[in-house]
């Protein structure tokens, strides 16, 4: 039986204690504070900054535990996570002291021992910076996401993120249970084996993905097993269980599958003649003995309060990935790690998460202190989450191997989490980092100003095993934007107050992320509204997200991962890369991204976004398939441009089970009264539209009068 | 007290046991066997291919223990290593099964279990391969290079290839005792301490490495301690020790150094631009804080018998790579690992060791069995050289990242090996294999078909971090050659017989190593002598040689490795890369290859081997400087061509520390009457000789009569 508690907390400032406020629980205490505080709502103007004076604060929860232990049973305090370091006090006594928000801690009650105290001692900060950003989390397992980051506010979080209670168990408690299985190589059969921790013969019943009732036992084997496949691939078939004593009963489920990372199709063939490198790393994921092209996003920190996040939230963000046609996510280490819910979910949804340890663009060092830490949280990590049939990879953390983070192949935080994988879970797959070679991140905008070109030409040009990272930024819709820019600072936009505030500049050099510079390369109207500015940018984010998206596609198989930065984003961001406006709002991008995913589907090549009268339009056709089933499709391509719809040709794409190149077009634009165009590819009731930029022979004539 | 014993042996062949013949121990049975059978030496004609038939024979090696077992003491029966799985009885009762060459088996001893037998299975042979060759090791932990390469005989050896004995010992016997430190960041006070495994107190003294005593204890405190430093920095420093107790007494040394990898200067710039991979792996060795441009060679096999190897032969061996400027041996992994001498005497000398684990251009699988091998053998490896100075990186083996190999950095047995790694000896480094990503392997030959080029041209249009395979084959001596090569067989020369089956065809390609292929595309007379084809052969593995090494020493400090294929060789070869002809004899090549490592050394870029007159001939001029010592050097240039010397220019380097570049040369080359032309770099008594081709009018003339 769990008895949740009623708690209160109050901060230890440095003028002294404040006084006590109710505290919800799972959730951060720095929220609480602030709604003491009479602060509003942190989406709004600078209301963020107003928790920048909390960062240095202790804290304290205080509860009077309640609950009824009866006769052979009993009483332990179960705290399932606090964020991030912290000692619990029972009747004013020290009980435990503890670092590591991921593990769980769990404190025998005797009788009496009724007054708990969880006291949280101030975030970490590595002295090895001086710098208030996310460095200061290089010296502690503490996901530094909250530091500072340029899609995410400083707002140093910390408290009793996970659920708390207090557990009365009979000597029968079943401690653990936990399935593992073997698969054999044709996949026709499954043998099941449970591993229990329980000081009484536990029951343990096995039924198959419907409900029904397989046998008891604690091993089973089952012949032709319903395996569990991504989204878009089959079934996420999930068999279940429960086990039980005379006083305790517990239930799972088992998803059957072999998830691996294989070299891409062609990748063993490099590199060619001498000196010779090594061949890339492998990064195509086969599930169930079948390459499936990834596809999915950056799962970032869904909100700035993480202890807020609850199943609700996760089942609707998880349920537009999953008719998104995505079939992955990768878990951004910056953020850490999910509530059990998020996996039991994206097992349900046969959304595949890619796990990343909290590491992220920092130099986390090989000192004993931290690796003890990263141990023991590794571990746990590793053992809460390795029967969920959806986590089919590990990952050290976010870009070590680059010159703003400065770990390499030797750093032994890397080294250890590989060993504990090795121990803990050796089926599943282990990156140290990403990009590891062979894959890339970047570009985050529609146009490269090193590269000088756009996403459309740059991506055409790039060559690599998968794209785990890439973004197109966009600004929010007008009725979001209010919610969190006050009326005065609305337009003109400048680059102070709350603007700045929500990334729309400074976030990643200056003009970052509301770009004015990128969308008048493209505007051929003054951008002399908030409207205008907001229109532009979202035929930007989408047209780039969709040709990235799909020229990843049609780099397969050599290419086996599109993955955008990012899903979901924090709070209400002004500008960014996300495609979910907070907390659960689909963007334009997200039905831009939703069409680019579908399984099958005609796309388009299209050199370069910008195009001008005169020019011989080229693109090439393509049926994209990602289904592994046999199709066929007859594509009508056709270019609108201004009231005239000019059809082009028709292919008829033959029968295919993978993606299949096409003709390509050839068409000389005329001159016409018009600022941009769209290439259409009509496949039955589908249909695949791009919106390019065209310049008539008048703008051209203008733009070089201004002088452009 | 150890009692070496008197064995004999026999083969237990399919027709039945063979007679007992006399044992050498350590050795190998085979050699045993080939002895008593008259076989002669294995180095002659085709002898080698007598010992075919022995493959699948098991083998059993049979003493009667000789010992004294005095009051107080008990008898154990010590193997240090036998090759590769056996069985050991005793008075007829099977004691130990085993399978693994490099852990130590000890069995105690009971009064009157006097004959000892062990029994030594077929050699491993993989049942995925229907091939003869070295996959057949790819399920066992037995080094493959026994099973034929294309420089070594398929000899498949076996056998008690390390010290056995009968150690009679009393209840204070130190079982272990080991030595662990740690230097602070500025090397200016080591923490010794001792680890022992003893029943009775151990009493320690420690001596400076002059042999005056430090003191006595389990731990000490060094200030300003003497560093070890590898050949060409510094002084090999080593401390001593000596452990007691009433009875047993063991003593051991202690280099203090701190070796780590680390980023190659300019590494963080790559990759520039998005979509943006990883940067390189970390492959510059730092010692004692320093870093150190690591030039030497692959140390392989160095005797088909491995068995027969003492310290001996390991002292002129590694005597001679440290008079060749040597600081560092890759010890491939084909070959396995070699006896304690070896690393005992890296450790007096100076010269750091890449240690191998013993996997290589196999597809080691991620089976339990093999795993649990591996385990067992890898843990024993480490164990054992953990202690030794110039051990400074482990390697999971050799190019298993490439496409004839087909692991990848998610193979278990590479994952293994750093979790063995990363908990028996965390200091060390641990790469999964070599080539990693920035390295590279090859060419092996002086001229590259594929990139048609010669080598000068081929390095200089590479840029790698570290170069830690390359070759360029020569032809043995006559004198050597008359050893292997019966006469009739001689000259001409036919890829056949004993040429073939010593490497000179066939070996990697069909002209290889003989690359007669090669040589005619230089030589401008015909080669209707053994003695001219082995002249040509010397000079471009000379000049070769030198080009590479020179070359990547040129690319420091972004390159900070050079390490020639291959140092020794298992037996007389007729061709081939090896810098030591078998057993102990240095080539010509060895000679060239010292030149280029002098420490302190004017060099030259020359762009390719292959001139004729009236081109422009170019070079730059460049001091190399690995000692980082300041130093001044004055060049005079000059150029030798038929019988005149044309004096170019002089060089003041001024003062340096590092390498630096100086100016080029441009020299329209006259017609002469001449094939080779030689440019000579004079430094003060040191001279640096780069003997070119060249080719006169009349030359080309008669060329294009001879459609050459």
């Amino acid at each position: 039986m769990k008895y949740p508690q009623n708690w209160q907390a109050r901060a230890i400032r440095p003028d002294g204690p404040s006084e006590w406020f109710a505290a919800r629980v799972p959730g951060n205490v720095q929220y609480d504070y602030g709604r003491m505080m009479g602060w509003g709502d942190i989406n709004y103007g600078e209301n963020a900054n107003l928790f920048l004076e909390t960062e240095d604060y202790t804290w304290e929860y205080q509860t009077t535990l309640q609950y009824e232990c009866k006769e052979g049973e009993t009483a332990v305090f179960v705290a399932e996570g606090i964020d991030y370091r912290f000692d619990i006090l029972i009747n004013g006594f020290p009980k435990v002291s503890h670092e590591g928000m991921f593990t769980r801690v769990e404190i025998p009650l005797a009788n009496g021992e009724n007054e708990l105290t969880v006291r949280i001692h101030p975030h970490p900060k590595s002295e090895r910076t001086e710098f208030a950003d996310r460095a200061q989390a290089q010296d502690s397992v503490k996901p530094p996401v909250c530091y500072g980051w340029d899609w995410h506010p400083r707002l140093l979080v910390s408290g009793i993120w996970q659920d708390v209670y207090v557990e009365t168990r009979h000597a029968d408690y079943i401690r653990r249970c936990e399935a593992f299985y073997t698969l054999n190589d044709d996949f026709t059969r499954a043998e099941i084996r449970f591993e229990t921790d329980c000081a009484a013969p536990v029951e343990i019943t096995l039924y198959d993905p419907d409900g029904n009732e397989i046998g008891k036992g604690d091993a089973f084997t089952i012949e032709n097993p319903r395996l569990w496949w991504c989204n878009g691939q089959g079934e996420a078939a999930l068999y279940t269980y429960t086990a039980c004593t005379a006083h305790h009963e517990v239930s799972g489920h088992i998803g059957l599958r072999r998830a691996r990372l294989i070299m891409s199709d062609g990748a063993w063939g490099e590199p060619y003649g001498f000196p010779k490198g090594r061949s890339v790393a492998p990064i195509q994921l086969e599930l169930n003995g079948r390459q499936v092209f990834a596809k999915g996003s950056n799962w970032v920190n869904p909100d700035v309060f993480n202890g807020h996040i609850d199943e609700a939230r996760y089942e609707t963000l998880i349920q537009l990935a999953h008719d998104a046609n995505m079939n992955i996510f990768r878990c951004w280490g910056g953020s850490g790690i999910s509530k059990q819910d998020f996996y039991d979910l994206c097992d349900k949804l046969g959304i595949m998460v890619w796990v990343e340890f909290p590491l992220a663009c920092n130099c986390y060092p090989d000192d004993p202190h931290y690796l003890q830490i990263l141990e023991q949280e590794g571990s746990a990590i590793i053992k809460s989450l390795r029967t969920h049939p959806a986590v089919v990879m590990y990952c050290g953390g976010n870009e070590l191997f680059n010159n703003w983070s400065l770990m390499t192949d030797q750093s032994l935080p890397l080294r250890l989490l590989n060993k504990l994988c090795y121990e803990l879970d050796p089926k599943n797959a282990y990156l140290m980092t990403s990009p590891i070679f062979g894959m890339a991140h970047g570009g985050y905008t529609f146009y490269d100003p090193d590269a000088k070109c756009d996403v459309f030409t740059l991506f055409q040009n790039a060559s690599n095993t998968a794209y785990t990272e890439f973004g197109v930024p966009g600004i929010t819709d007008l009725e979001n934007l209010k919610k969190i820019i006050p009326e005065e600072e609305l337009f003109p936009i400048e680059n102070k107050g709350s603007w700045k505030l929500h990334h729309a500049f400074e976030a990643w050099g200056d003009e970052r992320w509301l770009c004015r510079d990128v969308l008048e390369r493209y505007a051929q109207e003054p951008l002399d509204s908030l409207e205008k500015m907001i229109d532009h940018a979202r035929w930007l984010q989408c047209e780039g997200y969709k040709a990235i998206f799909e020229e990843a596609r049609r780099q397969a198989p050599y290419c086996s991962m599109a993955i955008n930065w990012c899903y979901c984003e924090p709070w209400i961001t002004a500008a960014g890369n996300s495609l979910i406006t907070y907390p659960v709002q689909p963007k334009p991008a997200y039905e831009a991204v939703k069409t680019a995913l579908r399984p099958v589907m005609a796309s388009a090549r299209i050199p370069k976004f910008d195009w001008k009268a005169g020019e011989t339009f080229t693109a090439q056709i393509w049926l994209l398939n990602d289904t592994h089933q046999q199709t066929e499709t007859s594509v009508d391509v056709s270019l609108r441009l201004g009231d005239e719809t000019h059809p082009l040709f028709t292919w008829n794409s033959g029968l295919t089970a993978a993606n299949k190149i096409g003709p390509s077009v050839n068409f000389v634009l005329p001159d016409a009264d018009a600022t941009d165009m769209t290439l259409i590819l009509s496949a039955g009731e589908q249909t695949s539209q791009y919106r390019l930029c065209y310049r008539s022979r008048t703008e051209r004539r203008v733009s070089r009068q201004l002088n452009v």
